[in-house]
């Protein structure tokens, strides 16, 4: 079997080379200009007439042809959720590559939502950019239809959920990362180590909590689920979290923060105890965002290359864009590292 | 005198209302179709005729008639530099107001130069937003013309030098922040008060130094020019210059660090000599990101409302566009506010 050219449709590839849009037009019961005016997003077509003739694009599958001409030199990049300098990591690396290309950015904001909504889909439809980045944000079925049906391509990065092997995708290795973060631990001599995870539906955030098992089980240390909480991400998940772990009578002597911004929530509730990191506690993050430098002390995290993840997931939509490469299960892991600072020691003198 | 309706072209209005796109073809010695190719930045015009087409579009300040109908549903962000979490908060503010209004944000950064780049001008020209918001980043001559010629109101947040008063503006109160943040210090008692300032080219630094400079003279205390120190708004400077203020025989007490980078970057310094935040020397940031609550101590800072300012300036360029309100001379300051937290405190016991 050869690799179908654009991976994410592969039965819209095949339907593609019988239903022609004067077709899809004798069916809909419509001229063919009105079909294309769908296509354009135009906003002159009745609502009833464009709901057929979009089910019937969606349903024939439909690709439009000589996409490149016509498109805008655009990029768009979709984001679950604007809120911390993640983000930003990534917006940079996605204009690198567009602006090198000639191409500018989009920035939408899914507000929460884990599915931009129907709007922006209409919107992304009418512009026809030459691809369309989704950072922990996810398509439905049918708004994959309708940019299928445009020829604009779509990479996920780093999924929330499971983007399906056929949807091209760049992510980290976050389960080698939080092995790395919790065998640091273990080397530094901690036999009680907690945890505070991400979100359980992104898949990201439960291969880093997944990691921290297996280092602790390979090192012959017991899993303690009392000593896994589960966070959202946030500074706040962090601070709360961190309080109910190091008032416990048994408190962890570390804990892996499952990332930077709930490492700084966990230095919070350090502080209000009276607790000192490293002393009492050690801490590890993980993104290695700018703060985690500049906080006292320099946090020990592991480092996700965003800006290079952005980067790749940029070049990847253009090649796709242009029919190159990317075979349907395309899925791109790049490494993290851990970054040894000085919020991780050897369990200190409160413990010996 | 009324009030121009276009504020930023004044000029320019006078003689639209006798240059039609007809005379322009006439004088150029070109069709008006290929006019019309030009303004709608189409790429099959020659470059010679289409820099003469555009210089006659710019000497007869042309501005295209019924320009709502052909601009795209999109609203142009450009930033100076996206590197700080200060970025992230303009963004969100722009983004909401767009959302609001079915637009979406396009996305740049002039990478460093204050004036983004030729090519941006000519992207822009030719998918002809609802407005552009320039962060910290100034349009040349040619390029304000280009966007005039195509009605694309441009509207400037916090200006980087002088706009120039036909351009409007937001802002926040700057020098009102600065003398906020120093007389906090000196009603602490503090009489040596450092300051890290941006970079001198930025008038939202200027002002915040002069502001701390009118705290000490109005509380009769001496201005010590070798306790100010210019920075560049990055956290670097702010571990240098503050290394360079802590290191003094005659150290200052307290420090106004400029932004809150600057003031992390301080804190850094001020570790690293073994001198503890706020007992041997107090800091006041500016800006208020999300990380000055984090950080240990959290850290007393002037609050800019970035959030709202975006949001006014999105507005502010979307009224411009239905040619609504706004004078020429528009600019809006929004209110900035002291917020103390754990940074500030009476001089320590070293000095007593």
């Amino acid at each position: 079997m050869t690799p179908p050219e654009h991976p994410q449709t592969p039965t819209a590839r095949r339907s593609a080379q019988t239903a022609t849009l004067a077709e899809i037009a004798r069916e809909a019961g419509v001229s063919a200009p009105t079909v294309s005016k769908v296509l354009n997003g135009r906003a002159d077509v009745a609502p009833a007439t464009r709901n057929r003739v979009e089910e019937l694009l969606r349903t024939h599958g439909y690709r439009r042809r000589r996409a490149e001409a016509s498109r805008s030199p655009l990029i768009d990049l979709v984001f679950h959720e604007l809120e911390s300098a993640w983000a930003l990591e990534v917006i940079r690396g996605v204009e690198n590559v567009a602006r090198q290309a000639g191409l500018s950015v989009v920035l939408s904001e899914s507000a929460g939502r884990l599915t931009p909504g129907r709007t922006w889909a209409d919107q992304v439809a009418a512009r026809r950019p030459h691809g369309v980045i989704l950072v922990l944000s996810e398509l439905d079925e049918s708004q994959r239809a309708l940019l299928t049906s445009r020829s604009v391509p779509f990479v996920v990065m780093d999924p929330a959920g499971d983007p399906g092997t056929d949807v091209p995708s760049i992510g980290a290795t976050n389960w080698q990362g939080g092995l790395a973060a919790t065998r640091h631990l273990v080397e530094l001599g901690h036999t009680r180590i907690g945890a505070i995870t991400g979100p359980s539906r992104m898949l990201c955030s439960r291969a880093r909590v997944d990691g921290y098992r297996a280092a602790l089980e390979t090192a012959g240390l017991p899993v303690d689920v009392g000593l896994i909480k589960t966070g959202d991400f946030h500074h706040e998940s962090g601070y709360r979290l961190g309080l109910e772990l190091l008032r416990r009578p048994d408190r962890p002597t570390a804990v892996f923060a499952g990332n930077d911004l709930q490492a700084l929530g966990l230095y919070e509730a350090a502080r209000e105890l009276g607790l000192r990191v490293p002393d009492d506690v050690s801490v590890v993050g993980f993104d290695d965002l700018p703060v985690a430098r500049w906080v006292g002390p320099p946090l020990t995290t592991v480092r996700q290359p965003l800006l290079e993840m952005a980067e790749a997931a940029a070049r990847l939509v253009l090649e796709l864009g242009r029919g190159e490469g990317a075979a349907a299960a395309t899925r791109v892991e790049l490494a993290t590292s851990l970054v040894v600072r000085s919020s991780t020691a050897a369990p200190g003198v409160a413990e010996s």
